[in-house]
């Protein structure tokens, strides 16, 4: 290898420099196959210590800094992404082949600067930091900074998830955290474009250098190592379930926080009853759902349980011809379409009977023929582990079961999920079999969804983007939403007899904002504390 | 070992029942060193494998169980521990040999019965549950009950963190689920007291068989199955740091919630100011809450920092004289007394002087001198991780600075602890040093106090029993505290478009208890949803 003098900078210290690489990588065009100009570097430790320390020097510095000003980045921030939206989403689709509109263009550039914003009003108002006085104690806590967190971004999202650009940074830096972003290798040069605007607004807020820092690529023990270092307080990471376990031995021996979205299958039950009633408008839902996006969606319904029956056989019958009349779309890399066939490999050898036309299209992008496959309950129950393989991209399996106890033994073979969908009868002739099976599936899922599908992930206070285990790493926390998302990158303080003049803001007799909730004496106010 | 049929029996499924024991052992009088009458069983797994299913069943019945019930259940308890009190206290004391009065009777009992009724009270209110909700979106979500949790509680507390009576119980029957208890063994007389009358309780008030359930003692490797197992949602322990990282390993590797509190050093800073101005009065201070329930406090001042100079020394000499004129206090047990001889052995061995009399004294019961040791900064800085061995009894290390500097440079030695505590001047004219100090404590520790000692804990919302890695798992969450401690025993839940009369309680638009604090379209409300 030899790192040359073209290899594209990495962001650290607040200065575009030249990379201690190992190697090098290009992004490849998934329409084509073919690499993109811009080369990129594999960085070295060497890199991770200078981003560790002045990731650290940042969260000095940021202690004294008012919050207001972070707040004013974030939006500066989401004002310059709207200027270059169009040369980003130009890259965006020819790194990862997501359609430049709607998707990209419409739909998430618009969620990425409109999360930007929350987190900025979120960092200014505060509520979210469960500021706690108990006057006649005088004992007062507060969710405080972690510290600098590093964020691992996935592959299918490249801005509203992307490592410098995405909820786990918008929830990072409104905490009040520096973060050091490890692009997603299938998308280097949007993460470019998205960090050199972050930098230059963070420029312009006087943030400290160190603020947003970006590596493009570490080898996985270089990526371990960081996630330990003393210099880190806490890890964003949404990707695939192996790497995710990964850095989540690294990090859990290590004793560090660690929060995880790693992958989901999103049982979708559809009800006898709400097949009589719209069996043709529910197929519909579930096709665009499904394929959308190629499928890559985290809550793609990947996995779909129905009744044995007429109604259920003519379902079937309608997927199977739309998704076969839908073209194929494009997938995010080489990468996803070899672990999506290996996955309806292991299906199919578990049994899995194909519905649709052979997997592997034979074609110049990069792609795989929308797949459907089918097997019964009880073969399902027989090996429910390879069954719920998940096969990220524009596939499902229908589990066909006899009766509802079967499908109620399915629910409970189920591993943690994102999500959990039921869809049931409006007059009520479904309400039996849900109120069975409801009990058996909210506890294995973050987010219950009744009659629609699960692929909408709205950014709100209320959002649940998480899940049991594997689904996530822990369940009492969403990576979407915000203010719910922020809490993550927090460390509960406590100020017990503090004197007042030596007290964060937030938890002052003053009320820091004159209308920031905080918990005083047992009831949230927005009030100053009397005493 | 030969079960016998005179084996203590264990509480399973709402009987106590004969365990399948695979050993037996008995509580050792710690003021005599002899075994007292009752003999105790060691459990196998079978015992666990009921435990777990009843705990299962247990916790299906509960989620149609109004809260209310679980509210008087926990009260019930509190009124009858207070009707038994004398039988526990006089137990607890033969146990552990912590004075009966003030500690069992006049402290730690009310304390644990204050517990009980808190947690009772926010079982009822429920607005720790955080409930959100977006009427516009149609989400909403809460924390939710997460299942069966173990509680595993430390030797000190033989009531107020009690597997079956303390913080940890408290909180996760308050925030909806059932219990299996694991005695500590040093005081398992107290335990099954405890749990006879808790059980009573829980008949009288209708809880599930399995609500609370207690076995006695588990070999290491059962205690790890009892953890990961599948029936299991989450555990709490407080106790070693070794025992504690045997069980989180285990409990990372499956992907289970684990809330520990291991250990902690709780260093104290004495600013030369405060020691020029309250000299005597710090000594004094100090010399109770290091000696009080013979030192042995998880917020006990283990590490004392203060400058080289003569107000220093002063005070040094002043502590030397109250520790070697107050009487050795009994420790818990011999193993405790095995562990700080230990730690002091290895705090000698790396430099620390010792300042008081050698610590093995010879006597009947289970106890060792009261200890000071002394090194100085620059020692400390050489061997930090052994200096901060944690001594768990009545002795303290006393470091001694050259300068400001130097001491900055031990704080930043420091590992996670639950507290840290800076004595300043009221004048000012320590405050230099203190804004010096204060951000390198401050992100050390969970709770940072200003001029009192440690050791007093209360159980207020404003709380944080917790700190950084290793004093706790997770530096998010606190072990005391109603409701703060609720949320680690529950599962973020969303409810997505479900239909009204499908919503918990806690989520439908009428406020559930007409006081219900809820997050309702960004802003927090009691009243009811309007749409």
């Amino acid at each position: 290898m030899n790192p040359s003098a073209s290899l594209q900078p990495v962001l650290i210290d607040g200065q575009w420099r030249k990379s201690a690489a190992s190697g090098s990588f290009q992004a490849i065009n998934p329409r084509t196959r073919t690499p993109l100009d811009a080369v990129y570097p594999i960085s070295t430790w060497t890199d991770c210590e200078r981003a560790l320390d002045a990731a650290a020097r940042a969260f000095d510095t940021l202690r004294n800094l008012p919050v207001e000003r972070i707040a004013r980045f974030l939006e500066a921030y989401a004002d310059r992404i709207e200027q270059r939206a169009a040369a980003i989403v130009e890259l965006a689709n020819l790194e990862t082949a997501l359609p430049v509109t709607p998707r990209l263009q419409e739909i998430e550039l618009p969620r990425t600067t409109g999360q930007l914003r929350q987190a900025a009003a979120a960092a200014r108002e505060g509520s979210w930091r469960l500021a706690t006085i108990d006057t006649r104690a005088n004992i007062r806590s507060y969710l405080a900074p972690i510290g600098p967190v590093a964020v691992f971004g996935p592959n299918n999202f490249p801005l509203a998830f992307g490592s410098v650009s995405g909820g786990d940074f918008a929830a990072a830096i409104a905490a009040g955290n520096p973060v050091i972003g490890k692009a997603n290798s299938s998308h280097p040069g949007t993460t470019r474009l998205l960090a050199e605007e972050a930098q230059r607004a963070a420029e312009e807020n006087d943030m400290p250098p160190g603020m947003v820092q970006l590596l493009y690529r570490l080898p996985h023990e270089e990526g371990e190592r960081l996630v330990i270092d003393p210099r880190l307080a806490a890890t964003g990471y949404t990707g695939s379930r192996q790497a995710g376990l990964r850095l989540k031995r690294a990090a859990d021996v290590a004793g560090k926080p660690i929060f995880l979205e790693m992958s989901s299958i999103n049982p979708v039950v559809l009800l006898p009853g709400a097949l009589e009633e719209r069996s043709a408008e529910i197929a519909a839902e579930f096709t665009t759902s499904c394929l959308m996006g190629t499928g890559q969606f985290c809550t793609n319904p990947g996995l779909v349980i129905l009744l044995a029956g007429e109604a259920g056989e003519r379902w079937i019958r309608e997927v199977v011809d739309r998704f076969s009349q839908a073209p194929a779309g494009t997938l995010l890399s080489a990468s996803v379409q070899e672990s999506l066939l290996s996955a309806i490999k292991i299906i199919e050898s578990a049994g899995g009977q194909r519905l649709t036309e052979p997997a592997g299209a034979p074609d110049d992008r990069v792609c795989c023929a929308n797949t459907l496959l089918r097997i019964s309950a009880g073969q399902f129950l027989a090996q429910p582990a390879a069954l719920q393989t998940e096969a990220f991209g524009n596939a499902s399996l229908l589990v066909v079961a006899a009766n509802v106890e079967q499908l109620v033994r399915v629910m409970e073979s189920l591993a943690g999920n994102l999500t959990g969908t039921i869809y049931s009868a409006t007059g009520g002739q479904d309400d039996p079999a849900y109120d069975r099976l409801e009990p058996v599936l909210r506890r294995r899922v973050g987010r219950l969804i009744n009659d629609k599908m699960p692929t909408g992930v709205a950014v709100s206070p209320a959002m649940n983007h998480g899940g049991p285990y594997p689904a996530t790493g822990n369940s009492l926390f969403t990576a979407v939403g915000i203010p719910a998302s922020l809490p993550r990158f927090s460390t509960l303080q406590c100020f017990d007899n503090v004197r007042p003049q030596r007290l964060p803001r937030w938890l002052r007799d003053k009320n820091p904002t004159g209308r920031t909730w905080r918990y005083v004496d047992r009831g949230w106010t927005q009030a100053d504390v009397s005493r």
